[in-house]
């Protein structure tokens, strides 16, 4: 299963691909960071960034895209440029017809670190450690993206897959009702 | 000059399409609403306003799109999914070369009413008056959104192409920069 998560943001949208299988750790297949000049209109800001994840859609063939739930806490007007571009991530992956799943910050920093109230720096640290990178990805957003693939696959994504082995499935061949089958059937016991 | 107002949600998105020349009252061009089923997936409701935007786009032909600002005040997850809808219409027009303005729900009141603390019931019926309708536009999301395009014509719009007038500019062939300047030139006095 190959996972592409997004740590949505109007100025830094990170992008993460890893991918995984029953019984081995799962691997990067990139990482990076979608950015879009502050000083451009919020609505082209927001065409850049539908334009990244058309990209890295193509480039990287995920079958499932996970995207951090936005909350609205804190700085008022940052979050809504962040739902903004959570909104665009989620119509250009449902549009290439792939399941989308969007996890909170406290679950992914409850799968990954086994804490969910982790900081980023112990995200950065597990993230690195999961993956054997020889450095932790930088900045924060792309290393918040694989932390979001590497929940996903754990929280749900392996366990459907494993399930579908078990039950004599082949390898989905529609990946939306598949992917949302596996995931259903992963989150009830992950 | 001919404005859509778009004020977005997940549930009911309402549309309204104004049209308005200097020295005659504005008119109604068209008016609906765009609802997605709740028991869809999100990503695939933002689907839908995509296409629903689009169409309008393309049937009517707006010079300028007006989206209402969302703020995160009360409810949060309703707020959130505001937010992806507001961003996706954003994303359309932009992709389409169209300026994409925003205005608070304050600020159309008080364009409209000449108070910006009015309720539903009184921007209602000064749309009906100003439009010259037989009756107001239900649901109130149409109603808001042909409020949000009349704001928008006497905020800025037909301000800016009187501008156009007085210094001879004919009818704007690069309908983007033209309606931004016009914009620009409106705002400051409107």
């Amino acid at each position: 299963m190959r996972v592409l998560g997004i740590d949505p943001g109007l100025t830094r949208c990170g992008l993460g691909v890893v991918e995984g299988t029953v019984g081995r750790p799962p691997t990067l297949v990139a990482v990076g960071v979608a950015r879009t000049p502050a000083e451009l209109d919020p609505a082209r800001r927001l065409v850049q960034i539908e334009r990244a994840v058309q990209d890295w859609l193509a480039e990287h063939r995920p079958e499932v895209v996970t995207i951090e739930r936005v909350f609205a806490q804190h700085n008022v007007q940052t979050v809504m440029g962040t739902a903004q571009a959570a909104g665009v991530a989620m119509l250009v992956a449902a549009r290439a017809g792939l399941p989308v799943v969007l996890h909170t910050p406290s679950e992914v920093k409850a799968a990954i670190t086994g804490s969910g109230r982790a900081d980023k720096r112990q995200v950065g640290e597990m993230v690195t450690r999961i993956l054997r990178l020889p450095e932790a990805p930088r900045p924060a957003d792309a290393a918040d993206a694989l932390a979001l693939a590497i929940c996903h696959l754990w929280r749900g994504g392996a366990a459907g897959r494993y399930a579908d082995a078990v039950a004599g499935a082949s390898r989905p061949t529609n990946g939306y009702a598949a992917a949302v089958a596996a995931h259903a059937r992963g989150g009830r016991k992950a």
